[in-house]
C-alpha cells in the first residue's frame, strides 16, 4: 500500500494558499494573476513528482506518469471563490500529487499509475464548470466566444492574457484510464457534526432551478383601498409559505430547498408592488424526487393564478441532473476508510457540485470528502483539522491503490 | 352665489401642463427650470386676477385679495412627480384662481376675499412638505441647509438658482384667514368607481412605517441540510404572511396596509439567505387603529423572534399623525355637492398625505376631492373626465363661499 507523508500535504497546501492569501483563506479566481502563478506552481510541483506536466488550452494543469499499465486521472480545481477557502479545490489537487508520489516510491504499485490534474473555473468565474468540460469535449469554441466574467472580461480575452490562446484543449484519451477520483471538502457538516472522518459520495445531487413570477397591479399604498389591490408582493410571500410547507411535507431525508432570491418590483415602502419575482431551487440525488418537487411547485403556481387576484408564472431556468458515483470505486473508499477509522466514515450525497460530476458522464468517478469545520465553505474562515487533512490523503492513495490493483 | 368658468378652468389647466409636459402628463420637479417658469406663470395669473402677486423664499405663490373682511386660503402644490399626471396639484391651484375671479366679478361677495397659493415641494423632490411647512413655521433654516433632491442637489444651492435665496418666506399671519381649502383628485378609485362625482374629506390618514429585520446564518444551498438552517427568507416570507393575515382581521373599514419594500441577503440563488429586511406601512384617519396595528406587529415580531431560529427585530422609522379636517368646511363641501349632484358625493379619508395635514396645524382646513380615472395617479397617464373638473370648481367655489358669508 502507497505510504503518504502527512506533513508534506499540509505544507504544500499551505503553500499553495500563499497564491491570493485573505485572511485565513485566499482570493484566486480563475485566470488572475495569482491563479496563473499558481498554476505555473503545481506544473512545477507535478514536474518534481516526475510527472510530465502541461498546461492546456483553457488551464487545465497535468502531470501525466510516463509510463503504466494502468492508470487513474485524479484532481479537482485550484481557483477560489471570491475570498474563498484555502482548501475547497486545493485539498483534491494536493491530495492527488500526494497520492502520484506515493505511488513512485512504492515498488509493489510498479505498473500502476497516477495522472494528477488541476481543472480550471469549476468556480465558475467565466463559465460553466470549464475545465472538466473542455476535457470532456462539452465546451465547445462558441461557447469560449460567449463567456464573461461578471466583470464583463471577455473569456478569450482572459486566456490570450494568460498566455492560453493558441494551445490545445486536453481532451479525455479513449482507454487511458481506469476512472477518476476527487477529493474534497465536504462543505456541509454532516461529518463535523455527527463525529465522523470520511465521507464516501454516492452522488452529486441534480439541482433544479425555477423562476416564478406575479404580476399584480402597482398602485399608491395610501389612497388603494385593500379589496381593490392586486398585490404581488402579498402573492409572493403567500405562495413562498405554501412552497416551503408543501416541500417539508414531501422531501426526501436528503432534500434540501432553497428560495434565495427575490426581487419585488419597484421595491418602494410607499407603492403597492405591481410585480414580484423569486429563484426555487432544489437539489437531491434522487431524479424521482426531484420531479416530485417540480410537480408540486407547477401545482402551486396554477393554483396561485387560478386563485388571483394575481397572475402567477412559472419557468424552468436550468437543470442539472443527480450522478450517481460507481459504485466499485465507493466501496474502495469506504473499505479504505474502515481500515483506518472503523465505524467513523458514512455514505453521503454531495449537495454541491464538483468536477467529478462532469467527469462521470466520460470515465468511471468516485469522490471522498474530509469534514469541513462548522459546515463551513465558501468563505475565508473555512477550515479542517489537520489531522483529517492528513487522514484523508492516505485513505484517498489506499483507495486508489486499491482500484487499480483490482483493475 | 360665485359663477365659475369651466372652460377658462380647463383651459388654464391645459397651459400649466404645457410647463414639463410628458406624454399626456407632466414632469416639473421642484425648483426645475419648468417649474420656476410655471411658478411664474401662476403669479402673472394671479395678477390679472386682480390679486397682490408674489413669490417667497421657498418658492410658495401667493396672490392676495388687495382688500376684504374675511378671507379663505385657497391653494395646493404646483410642481409634479417625476412624469406625473397634469392635474394632481395643479387642479387645486387653478381651482383657487378661478374661485377669486369668480369672487371678484360678484357684488353678492364683496368684502369676502380669496387669497390663493401654489405650494413649493409637496412632492417630496427635496424635503418634507417644504412650502406648507415653511408657511405654518415648521421649517427651520437648519433643516433648509441639510435637505438635498435625490441627485444629491443642495436645496440652498436650488434656492439661490431660482433666485428666492435672501427673500423672506410667508409665514401664515394671525387672523387674516377663517381657513384652508385645497382641492385635489382623489388619487384612489373610490370615487370613480363608485359613480360618485365630488368626495368630502373627513381627514387624512396618519402614516406609520416600520423596518423588520430578520438575522439568520448565510449558508451553502446545496450543504446545508434544512434541519440546520437558519434561513431568513424563510422568516420573512411566514412572518410577512402572518402580518397580512393578523392586519386583515383587526383592520378598520379603510385601514391599509403594504409591505412594499423587501430585501434577501446576499439575494443569490444559491445561497441561503441569512439576512432580510422588510417595511411595513399602515395608514388610517383613526390613531386607535394604527395604535392596534402597531401593537399586534410588535407581538407578531415577538413571537417570530422567540420561535426561532432566526433573531426578529422591529423598530418605528417614520410615523405621521392622522388629521381631522373641520366639521363645517365639510358640511360646507357637502352642502355644495347635494346642491349640483345629489346624492353623488360622499365623505372619505384622504390615504394621501396633503399640504392640508400641515396647514392644520395652524389654520382650519377642509379638502375636496373630484374623481381620478380608474384611481391612476402618479403616473402621466393619471386623468379626469372633464365634467368632473368643471363641476368641481363650482362646487368648491360654492362651499367657499357659504363659509365666508356664515364666518
Amino acid at each position: 500500500m502507497p505510504r503518504t507523508d502527512g506533513a508534506r500535504v499540509v505544507a504544500d497546501l499551505q503553500r499553495l494558499a500563499e497564491f491570493g492569501r485573505y485572511e485565513t483563506g485566499v482570493h484566486r479566481p480563475t485566470y488572475s494573476e495569482t491563479d496563473l502563478a499558481s498554476r505555473h506552481w503545481l506544473a512545477e510541483k507535478f514536474a518534481e513528482a516526475g510527472l510530465d506536466a502541461s498546461i492546456d488550452g483553457i488551464g487545465n494543469v497535468f502531470g501525466y506518469t510516463p509510463s503504466a499499465n494502468r492508470r487513474l486521472l485524479l484532481g479537482s480545481h485550484s481557483e477560489t471563490q471570491p475570498k474563498g477557502g484555502w482548501l475547497d479545490g486545493a485539498l483534491g489537487v494536493i491530495y492527488a500529487l500526494e497520492v502520484a508520489r506515493a505511488f513512485r516510491g512504492d515498488p509493489g504499485l510498479a505498473g500502476l499509475g497516477i495522472d494528477c490534474v488541476a481543472w480550471a473555473d469549476e468556480e465558475g468565474h467565466y463559465g460553466n464548470m470549464l475545465g472538466s468540460r473542455s476535457f470532456t469535449g462539452a465546451l465547445s469554441e462558441d461557447e469560449i466566444d460567449s463567456c464573461r466574467s461578471r466583470d464583463g472580461v471577455a473569456l478569450r480575452d482572459a486566456l490570450k492574457a494568460a498566455g492560453f490562446a493558441g494551445k490545445q484543449r486536453v481532451t479525455a484519451e479513449p482507454g487511458r484510464y481506469l476512472g477518476y477520483l476527487e477529493a474534497h471538502i465536504e462543505q456541509g457538516d454532516t461529518l463535523d457534526s455527527g463525529g465522523l472522518r470520511i465521507g464516501v459520495v454516492e452522488g452529486i445531487v441534480g439541482i433544479w432551478n425555477f423562476r416564478v413570477v406575479l404580476e399584480g397591479q402597482q398602485n399608491h399604498a395610501g389612497t388603494t383601498q385593500m379589496a381593490r389591490r392586486k398585490d404581488a408582493g402579498v402573492a409572493m410571500v403567500r405562495l413562498a409559505t405554501a412552497i416551503h410547507d408543501r416541500f417539508a411535507a414531501i422531501a426526501g431525508k436528503r432534500t434540501v430547498w432553497t428560495i434565495g432570491r427575490m426581487l419585488l418590483d419597484p421595491n418602494a415602502p410607499s407603492v403597492v408592488p405591481g410585480r414580484a419575482e423569486m429563484q426555487v431551487q432544489f437539489r437531491d440525488t434522487d431524479e424521482a424526487i426531484l420531479a416530485r418537487f417540480a410537480a408540486a411547485l407547477e401545482e402551486l403556481c396554477a393554483a396561485a393564478d387560478r386563485a388571483g387576484p394575481c397572475r402567477c408564472s412559472v419557468e424552468g431556468m436550468s437543470r442539472t441532473e443527480p450522478r450517481l458515483m460507481d459504485p466499485a470505486f465507493e466501496a474502495a473508499i469506504e473499505a479504505a476508510a474502515e481500515r483506518h477509522v472503523p465505524g467513523l466514515h458514512a455514505r453521503m450525497p454531495s449537495g454541491a457540485g464538483h468536477d467529478a460530476q462532469v467527469i462521470s458522464h466520460k470515465l468511471r468517478a468516485g469522490m471522498m470528502f474530509i469534514p469541513s469545520l462548522k459546515g463551513i465553505s465558501h468563505h475565508w474562515s473555512e477550515d479542517t483539522k489537520e489531522e483529517d487533512i492528513v487522514l484523508g490523503a492516505q485513505v484517498f492513495a489506499d483507495a486508489a491503490a486499491a482500484i487499480l490493483k483490482a483493475g
